[in-house]
C-alpha cells in the first residue's frame, strides 16, 4: 500500500479517490474553503495546507484538475508539488490536458527527481463510480509499470500509448472521435425525424450494423428521449475539441470534421447549452432545421 | 416455397439470390449480355426477355438494382414489371435508392393491383455472403409479414421502420452515420498519428471506451493497415449522401457534416480514389496534411 496524494476532488477526482481508500492506500489532498467530502473524511482521507505539503508526505502524487494552466499552477506553483517532492516520487496526472505541455511537465519533474506519468481516462462519472475507466497511460516502461497497479485500482482498460504525453494525445484522439460520432448520430436521426420515420426503431435497425456504436446506444437513446442533462457536458468537450484544434494547428494538421462539431457545440452554448449533455449538439442541427426529433 | 423474380445480379444481388435458390425458391431473372453466373444457372435460375416477362412469371419479384432510375425503368420502363404483374405480387426493392420516390413507386404498384415493399440493406458483400444482412423495412403490417419469410433468407436484422420510403429513409440515415464516423476516426487517428502516437494502441484504447465503433474496429484497422480495396466504394458512399444531402434540400434541413464528409469523398475521386473502399476517407485528409497515418 503506498502513501498517496490526490489532488482535484471534483466529480471525477471523488470517486476515484474513494476506490484508492477502500483498496488500503493512505490518502492526503489539499485543503479547501469547502469541507471535505464526508465520505472521504470516513474513509481517512487527511488534509494538508497545499500541494508542497502533499507531495512532502507522499510516494505517489495524483492529479484530476480541469485544465493545463491548473495542472502548471499544482505541479510548479508557488508552494507546488515540485518545491516538496520527494526522491523516486511518481507524479501521475489523470487530468485531460494539452499533449505538447505535457512532456515540458514531465521533464522538469524528472529534473527534480520524481517520475511522471501522463493517464488521463474515459468512462465519465460513471466508469470514475464503478472503477471502469479507460485509461490511456503516456510513460516510459518502468513509470507505467509502477502506476499501473494503481491505476488498476480505478480503471478496467489500460494502455501504455507511448511515452510522455502519449496519453493525453490518445485522450484527445478520443475526444475527437467521440464529438464526431455524437455528430453522426444526431445528423443520422434528425434526417430520419424530419422524413418522417420513427428515430427508435431508426436507432434499433442501426445498431445491427455497420453504423453500430456505443454512442449510437447510449447517445442516441438520449437524443430520442430528450434527456440532456449532463453526462458530460458540452463545455468540457469544446475544452477537448480546442486541445485538437489548437494541437491541429501546430502539428500544420486540417480537422475540418472537429473544427465544424466545435462550431455546433459553440452554436449550442449561445443558446444555453453550455452544461448539456455534449449528446445536446443534436439540439443546434435543430435549430438549423426548426424541427425537433420526437419519438 | 415462392416463384421469385431477382432482377439485379452485382455483387450484391448474385449471393443474395443464391440463398433464395439454396432455400428452394423457384428464382426467374432477366436476360443480360454477359452469360447467367454458372453457379446462379447449376441452382436452376432461368432467363428471361425482359421485366415483364420476369413479373408474368412471379409471385414476388425483387429488385437490387444501383439506383432510383434504374428501379423506375425495370418497374416502370418499356417492358417494365407493371406490364406483366400478376394480381397481389409482391414488389420488393432491396436497392439503395430517394425515399420520396419510393412512395410514388409504391403508389404505382399498388395501383396496378401489387404490393409494395421497400428492403434496402446493410452490411456489404460478406453480410450478402454470410445471409447476415441489416434489412430495413418500408411497408404496410401485411406487405412486412409476407415479405418477411423471404427476407429472412438474405438477412439477419429485419425491421419494418414504417411505411412505404421509411426503409429508404433508415437506409439515408445509416449511410450518414456511416460516412460521419468514418471520418471520426480518420480524423482521430490523423491526429494521434500527426502528434507521434502509436494508432495501433490508441485504436485499441478507443476500442475499450465511448469511442467504441464497429467502424473504430473495421475501417480503423483498415485505415493502419491501409488495405482501401473495397469493401464499399466511395463513389457508391458519395451516391448515398447525395441522397441525404438532396433528401435534406427538400426537407429544409441542415446537415453540416453530412455536406463536410461528401466533400472529402469527392477529394477523394479528384485524386483516383473513386474505387476505394470508404475508409479512404482518410487520405483525403492526409493529403490536406502532408502526412500518411502508419504503424
Amino acid at each position: 500500500m503506498s502513501k498517496i496524494g490526490f489532488i482535484g476532488l471534483g466529480i471525477m477526482g471523488r470517486p476515484m479517490a474513494g476506490h484508492l481508500l477502500d483498496a488500503g492506500h493512505e490518502l492526503v489532498t489539499v485543503k479547501r474553503d469547502k469541507p471535505l467530502d464526508q465520505a472521504l473524511a470516513d474513509k481517512g482521507m487527511q488534509e494538508l495546507a497545499n500541494p508542497k505539503a502533499v507531495a512532502e508526505q507522499s510516494e505517489i502524487i495524483i492529479t484530476m484538475v480541469p485544465d493545463t494552466p491548473d495542472v502548471e499552477q499544482v505541479l510548479f506553483g508557488e508552494d507546488g508539488v515540485v518545491h516538496g517532492l520527494q526522491k523516486d516520487a511518481l507524479v501521475i496526472d489523470m487530468s485531460s490536458i494539452a499533449p505538447m505541455p505535457t512532456q515540458e511537465f514531465a521533464r522538469r519533474i524528472e529534473e527534480a527527481g520524481g517520475e511522471y506519468v501522463d493517464a488521463p481516462v474515459s468512462g465519465g462519472e460513471g466508469g470514475a463510480i464503478n472503477a471502469a475507466l479507460t485509461i490511456m497511460v503516456g510513460a516510459t516502461e518502468k513509470g507505467f509499470e509502477r502506476a499501473k497497479p494503481v491505476l488498476e485500482v480505478m480503471g478496467k482498460t489500460i494502455t501504455r500509448i507511448g511515452g510522455h504525453g502519449a496519453g493525453q494525445t490518445c485522450k484527445v484522439a478520443n475526444q475527437i472521435v467521440v464529438a464526431l460520432t455524437i455528430e453522426a448520430v444526431a445528423e443520422g436521426l434528425l434526417f430520419a425525424s424530419k422524413a418522417g420515420a420513427d428515430v427508435e426503431k431508426v436507432r434499433e435497425s442501426l445498431l445491427g450494423g455497420l453504423a453500430q456504436s456505443k454512442i449510437l446506444d447510449v447517445h442516441g437513446e438520449r437524443m430520442i428521449k430528450r434527456t440532456f442533462d449532463p453526462g458530460f457536458k458540452i463545455k468540457l468537450h469544446q475544452k477537448d475539441l480546442n486541445l485538437a484544434l489548437e494541437g491541429a494547428r501546430t502539428l500544420n494538421l486540417s480537422l475540418p470534421g472537429t473544427a465544424n462539431a466545435q462550431q455546433l457545440f459553440q452554436a449550442c452554448a449561445a443558446n444555453g447549452g453550455a452544461d448539456w449533455d455534449h449528446s445536446g449538439i443534436l439540439r443546434a442541427l435543430e435549430k438549423l432545421a426548426d424541427h425537433e426529433v420526437s419519438k
